[in-house]
């Protein structure tokens, strides 16, 4: 039988998840994901990215791939310009399948993301780490409207055309952005850019296999097709499987029995500082899709084992109203027996001849036990690896399982009406400081 | 009058926190501070850090500087080996003062940081960045029984005697541990290697100013002296203003009333990357003081303005059990004046001639109000720049603040007894295994 690219065991949150507390959500859970597959739902204008994968894509990697070629071949460095779902997915798929240190390491074209704040001080990191290298710009923004990007854009913009001219440096920018319409959409028209499409039909935090995050990725050398591949495999496993057999279903079911029980805070637990980031596109997935109403999962991540020496205390002895999702690596490549001088191999006698990943599985296992002795459930995600199809796999399990989620709560899974409220702030602030 | 290095701010608190309920905890304020100053509230063994700024440190910092310039001078990368409190604040002093990006842009010694997990494919990556460069490693722990840097030191140890011979290894390395006793300072002896003092007083997240912190900071070219000397700024400020005028008594307070009002976690908010890991330190710093009973706050952090496209959402309309704490830079050298091209500058009229730093303070206050309404409160700190003195003042400024906020809920600040149940589990398996 072949081995399954993603397992869910929810053994480390009995009593609070048992079968019985399953099947009793089974009709609702029946209920929210048809009207996923009949576009009833809420927000059913933005389905768009649950049939992507299986699409025919053939078009799109070709000009993928075209606008990634010329960006190597003239930059050795892109600047890729984005906020929120333009921005969490792009870099954490990048540290996920070439690591933390991909731009230190590689011989390639760097990536480095930039728009996701308002520090110039860092902008102009970004321009010393370039220093004489060429650069280029793939600028993200469904609108072109958000000011975070544009501050940004407007910034590396200006530093492009004084170096390389106007015309050279219209062949250096990259926007992804609508199709038709909007302020990025007009000037890469009027200038010429390369352009990618942000699809209608998908939201930001569902973006991250479109070109959104698909061009950073084929520039840093990602097997764009594998991360596609990826996730129509998790499609053809998850959504035509209406039954709890389906993990999604599960993986929804458990957070929502939890969350009944008192356990208002999830966190995302990883093991390898390479999974970091896509705990935090995660938090972007679930804390903006179901953050409307009163009595909600708050999102957070937690970096083993390095917390378990910060927030370990707090887990095991404090407030009680934390789960865990263990999202763990069935294989790292790369694995190194561990190595001992001859005081500490005294010390500890039964680590010779053993592994690092073999005392980091023991030690997942030791931290589960311990946690939900301290009243801390644990649900155990385990994909196979760090390659761009676990990538892609993962992405959509994620993303299904996050609407079934939303919809149980009976919350639009697709909106964001409350990330307005800031901008209408600053803006209000903005216009009259003026 | 001379401007502050730090003010508070409690007016997005308001009615939550107001004089009247400020006043009304006084006398508990009073009682813990006292209890501090007397050495007899719990865990009075652990108060070394209390007045270590202002003692006569001309001989330690002698040591510390001939151990970095023998490290500088041999070593173009030095490895750092800890985990929790041996790691935390090295590590986030380093980037607050000197940014993110020190590794990449530094023509001096690069300091990288392990043993903090349990992932040989990121030491692997490490040896990767190493390359052919000369190395040295700084290994921090207070006995060298903790099994993560352990770990990671007999991998890095390894490869430096591979490389270099035991004779030249042992030369290039430094362990910073108990001054007397215990498996580290064992080997530091037999080998004779250099050999820097983690104080028995002192516990591991209240270290970062011992020579754990300024070792790494000494290579990396930070001020030491200074970090001290803002510590000792801070100690003059507030160690002996026993009133509501001290911040450390409005800040302590300030959180005891907003967790009394439902307020369950605390999110350190952040608007500049290099300030990221310096919320991790703080995470630290509260967690494992406070989480030792059913009702104590959540640690977590926000990097915004990023984070407003991914939780802003749940923060607007979400549970209401956040409060925010905004840890905000008076000044930022290097601020840029804000650059649009001309499409741009069209849909922003507003913004031709203002500073990117002023966009960002107008982001914040947007950003506190919005919250507010939304039923999040916001404490906000303002701290002058990101220099080591600054760096030095704030460790001192939360360290204080978090002893009276543990005493205020009747929990020892300086123990961690629930740490213990994971390494036991762990072990338990590891041996069992054998």
């Amino acid at each position: 039988m072949m081995k399954k690219t993603l397992t869910l065991n929810t053994n480390d949150a009995h009593p609070l998840i048992n079968d019985q507390k399953l099947s009793a959500l089974e009709p609702r859970l029946r209920a929210a994901h048809q009207s996923l597959l009949e576009g009833t739902c809420a927000g059913s204008d933005f389905l768009g990215w649950l049939r992507w994968a299986s699409q025919d894509h053939r078009q799109l990697i070709r000009n993928i791939r075209e606008a990634a070629d010329k960006i190597r071949a003239q930059a050795q460095v892109l600047v890729v310009i984005g906020i929120g779902g333009s921005h969490l997915g792009g870099q954490a798929g990048l540290e996920f399948v070439q690591g933390v240190h991909y731009n230190e390491l590689t011989s390639n074209t760097k990536v480095y993301f930039a728009g996701h704040n308002l520090s110039a001080s860092s902008w102009r990191e970004i321009i010393e780490l370039i220093g004489s290298q060429d650069f280029a710009i793939n600028v993200i923004s469904k609108s072109g409207t958000t000011l975070e990007p544009a501050l940004a854009f407007g910034f590396f913009e200006n530093i492009l055309v004084n170096r390389y001219g106007r015309t050279q440096a219209d062949r250096r920018i990259c926007a992804t952005t609508d199709a038709n319409s909007g302020l990025l959409h007009d000037q890469a028209v009027a200038h010429n850019w390369m352009r990618l499409v942000v699809p209608d039909d998908i939201g930001g935090r569902y973006s991250a296999l479109t070109s959104v995050g698909l061009l950073p990725w084929a520039v840093a050398g990602i097997d764009i097709e594998a991360a596609l591949a990826g996730a129509q495999k998790a499609q053809a496993d998850f959504l035509s499987d209406l039954s709890l057999n389906n993990l999604t279903w599960r993986y929804a079911a458990a957070r929502y029995l939890l969350l009944q029980a008192g356990k208002n805070i999830e966190a995302l637990v990883t093991y390898e500082p390479r999974a970091r980031l896509f705990g935090r596109w995660w938090q972007q997935l679930f804390g903006e899709s179901e953050g409307k109403c009163e009595r909600v999962i708050f999102p957070t991540t937690l970096e083993l084992t390095q917390d378990l020496h910060s927030l370990g205390q707090y887990l095991q002895q404090g407030q009680k109203f934390i789960f865990e999702t263990t999202l763990y690596f069935d294989h790292n490549p790369g694995d190194e027996l561990i190595c001992l001088d001859q005081e500490s191999s005294q010390a500890w006698p039964f680590l010779i001849g053993k592994t690092v990943d073999f005392v980091q599985n023991q030690a997942r296992a030791a931290t589960q036990k311990a946690h939900l002795a301290g009243g801390v459930p644990n649900l155990q995600l385990t994909i196979s690896d760090h390659s761009a199809t676990s990538l892609g796999y993962l992405l959509y399990f994620f993303e299904l399982s996050c609407a079934l989620s939303a919809l149980l709560l009976d919350v639009n899974p697709f909106d964001q009406p409350g990330v307005q409220a800031y901008k209408t702030e600053m803006m209000n602030l903005l216009q009259s400081s003026h």
